[in-house]
Order: structure tokens, then sequence, then C-alpha cells
């Protein structure tokens, strides 16, 4: 974890003859021509890790090559209902792993957990009491009935909940040729004066990943299957609280414990209860319908911060550099 | 440096509750399922070194989506004459590391470096005496004359000699969108029974890296100019011999030593000579026509595969790990 320090424009020496033990230090130094801190830090961090990977595994040519038309097929067969970039970082543990950098939680904040490539900025703006999915006989009902509070307990109106799901057979509305502009299982809506937000949805099921792309192929190339297990996705925003990226898995699902993109944790796997008369007749759906009950606890934005500001103090530790450079190089905001 | 050692399929724990500090290992150990060595081997270090490279520039969500566009961007501006890539590749320094760790050249043998963007495979197979370019009044003509020796110093018969080159106005055919399935400027030629290359160029000048696509925004970003200077390649195969792609440099261009691309060398600028009376007759060119000579010398595959496995042995010290493993996690042929 060496770092170079940043060097002036002036001091930028004649660039040649570079091999597999320099050229490291001279890619550093021609980006340290940027004015920017932290974008500097960012690419050197980048570039020496990048670097150290190859030499780490004599990353052949071929291979190299391999890996070009890897992320050339990834963009391209990616658009604004697929995300096989997304669908990479999951895989790979990387999207989990910027979403606990990003969104450290305080003791009882509800934790998040990865976006996943099926989000949209379609679905319909609308209010509690919506029925997510299209009807569909083979589907088992669910009601989802949730609270959401601060971490000191207040309950929080206003929310913008962002809440998608694949229907019954595990497909998400975006993995239908047909779909077009016609989102399904898939809405915005808010929670009201008592913090609740409440929707009728489908009972998850698991679903694979989208196999028919590069990630697949990798996927299988690394003998790894590739079952979700079934989840409710959930976008939380209110201003002064930190945006919640989370889901919520009934529990039993038999790839509960071996999640493809690595985003189940034990204190979102809820155990499914069912609707009593009371509940029933006060959100109008049968007695006996499946009940998904969640308490989402919100951190504000100051808690986070310092707990942001904590762990960029940790790095700057173990890196060797000075407590100074925090505010330049880490966006702690 | 550290590293996970692979463990069985049947090892495999319950992942739940991953968190920034076990999700490294979680991931590799999840990718460990895969049965070859090398795979498992290249994976368990990719995924370490992009997880610590998060994890020490502490990525934020925002910075993760701008990584994710720009790679979707990339892949979706390429096509087959487009190979944006490799540009990216080429512009962090990466394409002259897998080079020099792919083909180590032992002493005497002529230094490689990078392919580059515009290399295609519809370049016409050719002889000796070709001249690249369609006619253009404003290009000053180049003679190439090389010779092609193994470092034994025997002349090199039916060496496949790819060249390819930019116009006199810095443009390579592929970036002509009228140019279709016209090559220009490429040609694909064999050294004759003396081990003797010759064909017509033009004098190179030096030419901006394409600025339009995201690598333009990353260059620009970044505060780097994107002016190669002016140069021929070269890929020069022939069975038994390490396949040698390489590039000559006229002296003095004012980017001789700020290459975007990194891929100046000290052995491979060379000074443009005149062609005198003897060579203007036995090549047919006018006297006084601008020359550039060069004595390219291959190395054998064997000589290669030597140097690769010392380099290889020297990674395995270094890591800490078993000299048996050798040819279990190194592509060393
Ligand atoms: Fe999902
Ligand atoms: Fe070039």
């Amino acid at each position: 974890m060496s770092r170079c320090a940043p060097i002036l424009p002036s001091q930028v020496p004649a660039m040649k003859d570079l091999t597999a033990d320099n050229i490291t230090q001279n890619v550093v130094i021609l980006n340290s021509l940027c004015a920017d801190t932290r974008v500097r830090y960012i690419f050197e961090r980048l570039v020496t890790h990048l670097h150290d990977f190859a030499r780490e595994v004599r990353l052949t040519s071929d291979e190299w090559q391999t890996g070009i038309d890897f992320l050339t097929a990834a963009g391209q067969i990616s658009d604004d209902l697929r995300a096989e970039m997304i669908l990479l970082s999951d895989t790979l543990g990387l999207s989990l792993l910027v979403d606990a950098i990003t969104h450290p939680r305080p003791k009882g904040a509800t934790e998040g957990t990865v976006l996943g490539p099926f989000h949209t900025h379609d679905a319909p703006v609308t209010a509690n009491g919506y029925t997510l999915h299209k009807e569909d006989p083979s589907a088992s009902s669910l009601l989802v009935l949730c609270s959401i509070k601060s971490t000191s307990g207040q309950s929080l109106e206003g929310v913008i909940c962002d809440v998608w799901e694949g229907d019954a057979h595990g497909f998400y509305d975006v993995q239908d040729p047909d779909r077009g502009g016609n989102p399904n299982g898939r809405a915005v809506l808010r929670s009201d004066q008592d913090g609740m937000l409440f929707f009728t949805a489908v009972v998850p099921v698991p679903y694979p990943i989208p196999m028919d792309g590069p990630v697949g192929s990798m996927l299988r190339l690394l003998n790894r299957h590739p079952n979700r297990p079934g989840h409710i996705h959930f976008m939380l925003q209110k201003d002064g609280y930190d945006k919640l990226t989370t889901a919520l898995y009934p529990r039993g699902d038999p790839y509960e414990t071996s999640d493809p993109v690595f985003g189940v944790k034990e204190s979102l796997i809820i155990d499914l209860e069912e609707v009593d008369e009371t509940v029933a007749k006060r959100y109008d759906v049968p007695v006996g319908t499946k009940l998904l009950r969640y308490d989402f606890v919100l951190a504000t934005v100051d808690e986070v911060r310092a707990l942001k500001q904590k762990n960029a103090k940790d790095v700057l530790k173990q890196m060797r550099m000075d407590e100074e450079m925090l505010g330049e190089l880490f966006s702690v905001d």
C-alpha cells in the first residue's frame, strides 16, 4: 500500500524506456498533472492496483485480450434496461463493498445491500396501498407493511420509497422483451404521517441473474450458480437522512447462504406472517394473505458522516498519510 | 500481497452478513469453486486488488456509478474499427506492462511496445516493395528498409510482417468514416531469402489519440495531452520465434518524451537517412527519398520462455508461494 506523492507538472521527467518495473511510477507521475487531489489519489491507487495485479499474475497478452473483449461485450450488451457492468460489479462483490463504504450504518439503523441491475427510473409515482404487479393468478399475494423511523425512534413522514420486485416466476419487467415503456413490479411511494409504508406485492421467489451475457460466461467459468434468493428491493430517501438501498428476504430460501451477489444479511431475512382480521380490514386484503412486516430505521446524514470520517482516518493511518489530508483525499459528505 | 489458499467446494461456508472487512475473503472463497488453478489465481488477485482499491480510496456510490457508466460507454463506442478498451489500457500503462510481461526480451533482441488500438485484420497480404498508402501529394515518402535476424545473427526468411501507419495528416484509415472495407496505410508482407523487409511508407507525423470518446474525457480530466510521437507499427511473426509487436519512431518528435500511451523506447528511436544512388536504383525510389533503416532481432520462443519462468519464480518468492506452483499458476509458454 505504498503510494507516490503527487508532484508538480514542472517536475515531470522525460518518459522513455518504460519497463515492467518503472511503468507504474511513470503513469502516476503523468496523471499527477491533474489538479484535483481526490481524482489524483483515485487514479494513483487504481493504476497501482491494476499494475500490481498484472505483475502478480504475469498477465499474458492473450488473457489481456480476453479481458478487453469481455469488458467491451459487457458494455455492448448494456442499454437503458440492462446493466451488465453493474451485474459484473455485483458478482465480484464490489457493489456490496461500495455500499458498505458509502453508507456505513450506526447501531440500530437498517443495513443496506446491493442495488442490483434491475432498478429503473420510470416506475409509477403513486401512493400507499398500490398493487405492484399486473394481475397474475399464479402469484401468491403479499402485503408489505413497514414502519420507517429515525435511530431516535421518531416516525418519518414523506420518505420517498422506491420499491421493485421480480414477478412470481422470478423475472423483472425489464427482462420482458415486450415491456417497452410499461413498468410492472415497481413503484415510487411515500410514507404517510405515521411513517407507514404499505403496498401489495407477490411473495418473492429465487431467480437466476441474467446468464446470457458476458457475466453469465464468467460465472460458468468460475463454476458458480446464478440464483439469488427471493427478495423485494427498497430505496428510501428523505432530506437529512442517509439514502438507504436495501432488500428484504423471506426466510428459508434455498439460496439464502450462497447469493451470487453477496447481498444477504441476517437482519434483512424476515419470517413471513399471515394477515389477521384486523389487518385484513384495515388494508383491504383477504384474511390469510401472506404478510411481510418490517421496521426500517434510517440514519441521519450527520450520523453517517461521522462514521465515514472515522473510516477515512483509519485508512490514512494504514497508508501512513497525514491526517490533514482527510478533507483533500476523501469525500466524506 | 497476502493470498488465500484455494479451498474445496465442500468447505464453502454459509455466506451472509458480508461487510467491508470480510467481503473479499468470501468472494475469493466462492470463486474457488473453479477447478482451473490459473483462473482461480487470476480472480483471487483481481478481486483482492479491486476491493483494496475501493477500500483505500473509500470509493463512493456516485464515483462507482461514474466508473460503471464510463466502462459501459467505452464498450458501446467500440466496434470492429474502434477499440476504446485498448485505448483505455494503453493510456493507463497496462498495455505496455502486459507486453513487457508476455514478451520479455533477451539482451540484443528488439524491444517491444504497445499494439495500440489501430491494428486491423483486413490489411492486404502482399509482398516487399509495396506502397502502404494511396497517393497523397502532401505526404513525404519514406523507404523503410529492414533486416530481420535471430539473436545469433542468422537472417530470417519468411517472417510475417504486419505493418501499419497513419497518413501524412496523422490519421489511420479506420478513423475515416468512409473507409468501409478498404484498408489504407497497412499491409502484411514477408521477409525475403536474405531476411530483408522493405516497403514505401510516409514519414510519420505525431497524432492525437481519439479524444471524442470516454478515454478522451478521462485524459482531459487528468490534464494530459493526447499526442503520440510519429511512428510506424510492426508485428513480426515466425514459427519458433516470439511474436514481436513494436514500433519505430523517427528521432526529434516534440512528443518523444511524453507519449500518452508510454510506448517510446530509446532503442526504437531512429535517425532518418536519405536514399543514395545505390539504394535508389536497387529499390526503385528517387534519390533523396527519406530512408528508415532498422535491424530487427527476434528472440526464440525458448529464450523468452526461460525469461518468463525466471520472472514467474520471482513472483512466487515475493508472494511467499511454493516454487512447485509455477506450472499451475503461470502461463510460461
Ligand atoms: Fe433483485
Ligand atoms: Fe499508432
